[in-house]
């Protein structure tokens, strides 16, 4: 079973890694035999994690880091978490306008990943299309995650460097500082810099930076970009390749590889466990009713899923 | 058992609703017993989600809005969600500037939740939490959370009114679109509303709103705001009743806190599901050493989680 599909992702056929994308965003269960399948063959490709507020021109900057990698001869991935509902068209209108930029191009593959109803399961869809295109040769897959919450944060954790997408101004707000992204940066990007206010930002982040010192040493950079107009993009390359090399020379990627699988394995107990006890129609009929009765107050949540768990088994 | 809590609770204790709220933050367990009891004493205040990117200014809305229901004569409740790891000291430092303004009033109780390692349950906790100050006797309850991802964008669903705050300039920008808070929110506010672009960003909110009419046909305001000066509260304060009485009017919020009861179910049947899984010591070894495996990719995730299960029968 697959084993057509799982040979052409090998040889790197793009139309082939869409399906695969599409059977891993489709849930679980049909994941599961293609991945057992790949999974071996992940590993060589550099997975960049990008994140940053809304409107801080993360796409922009990753059109700008995928051309420079192109120019290199490099095969690049780009995964795009949008973590909004399919109705919002957010998705499909981000990659028309990309299609501008980069679509004709065949060395590049562009996904955007959304959320498919109520069962989650958008960080486990977006690292198993990581590992996709990893599988095909895709030697640089890029994550772009909108907004910073809590699963969009694990997701660019789980690349191998992770940059952080600041632009002039917000540094001025306690906010940002509440992000808790600052901790998950190991290169940061000050996007738009050619805005006012660009050095008393970077003076904050770097004050910010140096109260937080981190276990392995590595001082995370600065570069200032301004994406539209492809300033800063080779910098950032360059920051993005010495940090790559920084993990090798020290060794300091096995604690994180560990934790990223870790993380990796909850996220699809997770939903292996959901999905298996709501799959028959009885339970999911059950959700329903209870579902009901919770919103009218007349049960509550906890005895309603005790209800569930007795059901299914 | 937890009956002497529960009382204390249903009295409006807030030390007791500080130890009921740190119960179900420490875990899905210890917060069965409680959540049970107190639920059907819930129903009674009004929850408000007010989400926004890093930056937008969101604390001090908060605040104000806090400050104008005390003058109303109502208790309020915050619960600010963090996203960020325990150890970034985000949620405390936020706390201790919140103290200056609202602290020492005892009819305000403020509460920061944070994610709490691997195992997630942010957004069940939350929930549970603004549960525990509803049958508190909490009139107004306010969620704000810190960023726009999944988990945050469900928390904010959840809440009776969703404001979503927006800054000046950030309209210019496709990611705004994409960031997929256009459809949940109920009132938008342009907070920093002296800032320059507040007439094109309120022109542009318009024109997207326009092209998503909602199916409860409620016509989203847009509210604009200073926070830090206290000006526009008032009306914001207005357009949240406004919206309440259009619930009310219309009963448009049956079908609403049905899908809220769901996945609210949801949330809780995954979390228990995983702990079940994982509560012994021989399952929590076995979690590590397939982290490793995975990590060296001796072995893919997906196989990982079947051996994991396995175990757990």
């Amino acid at each position: 079973m697959n084993s057509g599909l799982v040979d052409k992702i090998l040889g790197g056929d793009a139309r082939a890694v869409a399906r695969a994308i599409s059977k891993v965003e489709d849930g679980v269960k049909g994941a599961s035999d293609l991945m057992k399948q790949i999974f071996s063959h992940t590993g060589s490709g550099l997975v960049i994690g990008i994140t940053g507020a809304p409107g801080a021109g993360k796409s922009s900057l990753v059109d700008k880091l995928a051309l420079l990698y192109r120019q290199q001869g490099e095969r690049v991935g780009i995964v795009a978490v949008d973590p909004s509902s399919p109705f919002s068209g957010g998705a499909i209108l981000g990659d028309r306008i990309r299609m501008q930029t980069l679509g004709l191009d065949s060395g590049v593959f562009i996904r955007s990943m959304a959320t498919r109803g109520n069962l989650g399961g958008l960080a486990r869809s977006t690292v198993d299309a990581v590992s996709i295109l990893d599988a095909a040769g895709y030697g640089k897959i890029i994550i772009e995650t909108v907004g910073v919450g809590q699963d969009e944060v694990e997701v660019v954790k789980a690349a191998d460097v992770s940059v952080v997408v600041l632009v002039p101004g917000m540094g001025d707000d306690i906010q940002a500082i509440k992000a808790g992204i600052m901790e998950i940066g190991d290169i940061f990007v000050i996007n738009k810099a050619d805005r006012e206010g660009v050095n008393s930002t970077e003076k904050e982040l770097e004050a910010l930076l140096s109260l937080a010192p981190r276990e392995d040493a590595w001082h995370p950079p600065i570069v200032k970009t301004v994406a539209t107009e492809g300033k800063g993009i080779q910098e950032l390359g360059a920051a993005i390749e010495s940090y790559r090399d920084f993990h090798l020379r020290t060794q300091s990627g096995e604690g994180r590889r560990r934790s990223i699988a870790r993380w990796r394995i909850l996220e699809l107990l997770r939903e292996r466990l959901v999905s298996q006890t709501l799959e028959s129609d009885l339970a999911s009929e059950m959700l329903e009713h209870l579902a009901g009765e919770v919103a009218s107050r007349r049960r509550d949540p906890y005895s309603a899923v005790e209800e569930l768990m007795r059901g299914s088994q």
